[in-house]
């Protein structure tokens, strides 16, 4: 029988990731498409353990070991804040479906980049959000005209982009969000991927009495599979996002807390991220040398400070729709994500691909950008 | 500064529930208040192990093996389902949360018992929802109006009345939601904790066209600390209930997945089980055995045949208001649930306490008990 859903229904689309993820994980698939940490960076889990305590019921706000954990950490790196302001969550993606709920109606204008994470854009989007795209460097003239409520920036190894924003243009945007009312939403999973020397004080530590919400994530440092992210705000809106939480899952796993916990505890946490920070370099050398073989005239791009992903733009007089090259790439072996789903608007969105350097074997590199050069070029 | 929220936060309230946790996890003080099992309960984890892979991001929809494991399962209980319809989330909250996305907009009309489970109401009142309380005996009559589009229920053991509807009344329901075009969403955490026979095949086996949302969870039977629960569902509504749960969190924790498949396979899985129901079946009897002392003149109330609760409704001319008495409770050392919270609409809503019998231990049911009946003598 045919049943009617909430208008938002209207407005949902599955993630394009998850789709192409699914196909990505086929037997002799060489993937560039999702964020997905290489296997060999995940934790040994043999050494850990477990409170009985773990299995009941636990507070919302997350364990208060695991709080104060990254109380400290954000500290260290700029963002002063009490072990009272960090939310744990059940990864980053719950935290976006937090602040939607939080702030958006249906036609309320959002400032995002855009480019931009397409995940947070499919969120806002079911929530009914408007989009005003932003620009760094021109935040009064794009941010003119009927205002936005929210802004949301990745500054630090944008995803798709990998861009960086520089301590001024981080100034700039904290001032821009403080005098226009706008609530700052940072979303910084990439900071710790850092290969080359570059800005990355938080935001949220630059505003001056405006409201703001910093999000960062355990997946890309430590595991996805634990689904664990945090969340920490300006003190007002933290009694809100908390009953949202509730609402939302009543707390997140406390076995992947109490194993988070235990990681960051370590006496080697220290040495892991160096090591992993060294893998990644590596990788995304050996990736750029790879790029340069088969995309030399094919695209331009700028090589990573840091994150996951190249982020390509095809050299055409005409702009190529990405999307349509997918399905033959697939077929031929080798999947990408296109660009045009981390467009908020249309504009310019075509010819562009987002290539992820982690997941990949650097023996598979080769063979993946052969193919898939393979295939542009047959379309241009 | 001030921000402005978005419309649906006027209507959110923190869980009354989350509120007296916290309180009950204060050093000396004997709850009576949350549905938290028996500590003893808990599995062993020790054996347990986990995959290198577990750690990857996962499949939206949960990983096949514990969909298998759910789909038997089921199907043994009298629900047929194929594995592609089971949707693993996180904890049954998710499961309202993610029911609420896809059906309510402000001012949809939601057919609830009343009194229900409160955090459900919590959840459908964010998003807009209005109330229409429906008694069982009376379906057309309580039905009739302006018609809703979803109908929430707990067939099994009722929270918190710990009703269990007839196979007469399940059929009725049934054919009331094939009939008006109402989608059935039966939540049915308790039906495993069952201490005398009753009928309890889930009314969603029982539709014959119409669309159906069946929910269970894990947090009952093996450990709440995981957050691990799951759906099934009509086959058309699949996707979209998918989408969404890719949009909440991407997907649940694969370490807790991974911990409830082996615990599940485990060959004591199912004297585990009847373990479990020996000890709450007990508690209960010694409990009524403790309520009877105290409440004797005070209170009336059924023996519940399952789940957690005792719903004691007091002998008083005049309602008492149960919220009033909560806080010289927690004085007093003890604390429990009002009934007020779990009505949908305030008629007829006091009088009422929830006294939930897994948490506490025996020893402290004839202390808490006498504390608490001295506190409602006093106010009545």
């Amino acid at each position: 029988m045919p049943v009617t859903f909430s208008s938002r229904m209207s407005r949902i689309k599955a993630s394009p990731i998850r789709d192409i993820l699914s196909v990505a994980a086929r037997p002799g698939m060489i993937s560039f498409a999702g964020g997905l940490p290489a296997r060999e960076s995940f934790p040994a889990l043999e050494q850990l353990t477990f409170e009985r305590d773990d299995l009941q019921y636990g507070p919302s706000e997350g364990e208060p070991y695991l709080r104060e954990q990254v109380a400290k950490h954000l500290g260290e790196r700029g963002l002063h804040v009490e072990a009272s302001q960090v939310l744990i969550v059940s990864g980053s993606q719950q935290g976006i479906d937090l602040v939607a709920k939080l702030m958006i109606d249906e036609g309320t204008r959002v400032a995002v980049e855009s480019p931009t994470y397409l995940a947070a854009l499919q969120v806002f989007t079911l929530f009914g959000a408007r989009y005003v795209p932003f620009d760094i460097d021109q935040l009064d003239e794009t941010l003119a005209g009927s205002p936005p409520k929210l802004l949301y920036t990745i500054p630090t190894f944008q995803n798709p982009s990998s861009r960086v924003y520089t301590q001024q243009q981080r100034k700039a945007l904290a001032s821009a969000c403080d005098a226009k009312n706008l609530l700052l939403f940072e979303d910084d999973p990439y900071r710790e991927l850092c290969y080359d020397e570059c800005d990355r004080i938080p935001v949220c530590s630059m505003m001056r009495g405006g409201n703001w919400i910093y999000q960062s994530t355990f997946s890309k440092t430590i595991a996805p599979g634990l689904r664990l992210a945090y969340m920490v705000c300006s003190p007002e809106l933290y009694p809100a996002l908390l009953k949202l939480k509730q609402a939302a899952d009543l707390h997140s796993s406390r076995i992947s807390q109490r194993l988070v916990g235990q990681i960051l505890n370590a006496p080697d946490a220290q040495v892991r991220l160096k090591t992993l920070q060294h893998l990644y370099r590596l990788k995304r050398d050996q990736f750029n040398d790879a790029l340069s073989t088969h995309f030399g005239g094919l695209a331009s791009w700028q090589i990573p400070a840091g994150g996951l992903f190249f982020w390509l733009r095809l050299n055409t007089a005409e702009p190529v729709d990405t999307m349509a090259l997918l399905s033959s790439a697939i077929e031929a072996g080798v999947t990408f994500m296109p660009g045009e789903p981390f467009f908020a608007d249309g504009r310019d969105a075509a010819g562009y691909l987002r290539l992820n350097f982690s997941n990949a074997d650097v023996e598979e590199y080769d063979a993946g950008l052969s193919l898939l050069s393979t295939i542009v070029e047959a379309a241009i």
